[in-house]
């Protein structure tokens, strides 16, 4: 999963931290606390150019449709770890709908199929 | 390219074809009226989930940053082939911001980075 770090969510641009590393850092603590072995990295990533609904994570693999999420913040944390869990227990990135969590049946700005080989 | 052959981009849901369908159609096309091999398959694919500013295409290949985009019609299409011309000429899929149609520039929707080896 990676969180744009440098998204401001309609902040003052001079804020620190920044709601997207607000965010990434959220994250990451939380996955720490989880117990066991996380099933995805957190990674953090500059701008995802969805600045106007920020904050913003995507879900991305090798083989898998990539899915790009908005309007998110901390409020988000626990939501994006279970989702992201589930995507990352599908073969090909594809959750079933009912299965998904709110924020992302509502906050989903674009998927991308699984990348082509070169030709 | 996968170009989203199942958008409305806000027509009528009974138009035959549809506006995507129509899209990918122009650009398949007009990529084999081109001389020469392309640096790149067009591909279909059903719903980037960008329907509020479609028509889409996403770019995308393996170990490259993706780009969906939207706002597009047939219209665009010669900026569509050669903007996805200059992708496919990159190694990470960066194309410095002078060189990108402004199509590209205008209607970018998210950006995804190269996707992460599994954990």
């Amino acid at each position: 999963m990676h969180v744009c770090v440098t998204c401001l969510a309609g902040e003052d641009r001079e804020t620190v931290p920044r709601a997207g590393r607000r965010l990434h850092d959220a994250l990451a603590d939380a996955q720490r606390r989880q117990d066991g072995l996380s099933s995805f990295r957190i990674i953090e990533a500059e701008c995802l150019s969805n600045c106007n609904r920020g904050c913003s994570v995507a879900l991305s693999g090798p083989g898998r449709w990539s899915y790009v999420y908005g309007d998110l913040s901390q409020a988000s944390v626990e939501d994006l770890l279970a989702g992201a869990s589930r995507y990352a227990a599908t073969e090909d990135g594809l959750v079933p709908w009912r299965e998904r969590p709110t924020i992302f049946r509502k906050g989903v700005i674009a998927r991308i199929p699984p990348a082509p080989k070169p030709v």
